[in-house]
């Protein structure tokens, strides 16, 4: 069982990030669970603007789609900006919408029999329509979403608490981490012994 | 396998209903698929405004809860009005909210091994963003989200065509409703065979 | 100068309301500038559901639409449930849709000349998403937005502090509140000098 | 009498824009009110991820903010992608996000005084809610918001048809144009006759 997360922040690897601090508790609690996984470093990547699966040379995306296709669970962790997912993270998800005209082997969409969920830090508000958004990306393109599947930080109203520093310790959100990633493991098992079959759900 | 449907159109039952006819195809779909549906039609209910499972006398809700905690699949269907779902869908979701401070048997949120998906009717826009926040709702509250779970009807900018007088026909929408319906059924009967376990998902 | 502020809280008026709260400190900062104030306490009003302008006998919103119409700064109250604005703002939201088909003297939406700003408040997220939809639902319907038009307050993530035994202390609310007032002001009387004149804005 | 039009397609200037063709028309509207107007082709700038005001060397934001605060009227028009705002018009609104640490010589926010508005083009769904956030990021940000300061193009659910091809002929589309063309020019107007005075509305 293998996980592929993507960190969307704004800022490059060698930065500390909020981000990266909560897809690492994530990824402690899905490797107790016997789950790899394996980080996306979007901003790092040279992954081109553009709505096709490639968009020629030097795009860093048809590398990081294979480990897409590859993976079992995906997750996208992003920063809130002016309360709205970043736009390294639309990127990403503009590259994602290319799918919508590509199939899996059954002719259903690519993401089919991937479980998603997503993990969203910010200052002070945004967590839940962000958080609603992307699930809802994810369940178009194919992936089950299990229940619980975000897990998020915000502080209160005006806040300048960073998750890295302050939100690390916030009990609710360390429980959210907790909850997503059993049953991300879960659902992901029950789709490996039962894919969902041909039914309705092909392109014809 | 049964299944409880919403429709939360502002109008009594004995009008002719949009969010109605797109529910009547859904069920036509499920029962092809073995499901039996059973439907809420929330504006003729006397639910009560409020967050708590039973706001007292005369409350339509309690035994609307009971269906729901019965139902193996649960479908909200909303119109949209002002680009948002409506004020009666609001009402429904208002008291699913009080599930936030309950569990099942398990210690688990209600909704969990329950799957759920949504239909939503405009004229003009909004039927993405007012589904992402149903859909994100519904997992929060412990929902499994299938793939494709949501069916949607608009028309263009600014426009005036009714789902029930014109998008009845629109291939589109008919194919998502037929995704949808099978969808349901299958992740429905993989959480039948092999429920959510206890493990990081119940309160403590 | 006088402004109608909507309280679209879930609870009756002889309850303890975080909106009412809001409203009243947000009515001491306009009367400051000379501005009078009338509130709606829209739950106990017996608006009935609807998308029309009077919805028949013992509908209270035509009364209360010669308010609306009377009024120059129009300010809607919501507390956030399950991360939305609440049913009952919604539900005059519907009421406020009917006047996308009338039109004031000149032509225009009826809500032209008029300025309007919002109030949200919640315990853990949602006030910048909810604040957005309820300012554009105020903007297309005629109304100018002045700048800083939302005053909201909102916990930390899976919070539980009230606004109106923790937030009414916040001074990033507070000056949310100061700031929203002088700007509704201001605009309000630029309107009255110098409305809106009929130049491509009004319905043919 | 000056406006600033961001067109955030992600497509390079030299390829045909839906984007472009609405903003077109827009300038056309506001040249026959005495505007000129300017376009920023974000895409092409080279302005660089984060969300200070200068990200440092080859950052192409810096001499485009200069543009905005020179502007009386800002524009930014944005296709939808997956259901929201375009990546780049993400970044641009992350640039814009440092000003809200900055002033104008009054103290108040930078875009204090100025007025804005939105182009939102897609080919199914999405115009409303892609249009409330940027409106109220840039009330947010001190802009001012006329009625109906946004016009915008969306097909029916699952369209194909590209605004360029086809919204451009639609009727409730350009009247949406010409409104907010008025409405932009007039507020503008009044604000730079009666500005909005420093009260409550200053930082510290």
């Amino acid at each position: 069982m293998n996980a592929l997360l993507f960190n969307c922040t704004l800022k490059p690897r060698r930065e500390p990030s909020s981000t990266q601090a909560m897809l690492d508790k994530l990824d402690k609690a899905m490797a107790k669970r016997s789950v790899k996984s394996e980080f996306i470093h979007a901003v790092d990547e040279k992954i081109a603007y553009g709505t096709a699966s490639d968009m020629g040379k030097g795009d860093g995306w048809p590398a990081i789609r294979k480990k897409v296709m590859a993976a079992d669970i995906l997750v996208v962790g992003t920063p809130i900006w002016i309360a709205q997912r970043c736009s390294v993270c639309q990127m990403v998800m503009e590259r994602f919408d290319a799918m919508f005209s590509e199939t899996n082997e059954q002719g259903q969409l690519p993401l089919y029999n991937k479980v998603a969920g997503v993990c969203v830090v910010g200052n002070e508000d945004g967590a839940q329509h962000v958080g609603a958004s992307l699930i809802y990306n994810l369940m178009q393109l194919g992936a089950t979403i299990p229940p619980n599947a975000e897990a998020y930080w915000v502080g209160k109203a005006g806040g300048a608490d960073d998750y890295i520093d302050v939100g690390q310790g916030h009990e609710y959100t360390n429980s959210m981490i907790e909850t997503m990633s059993s049953n991300l493991v879960h659902i992901a098992h029950m789709l490996q012994k039962t894919p969902i079959p041909v039914d309705g759900n092909t392109a014809e």
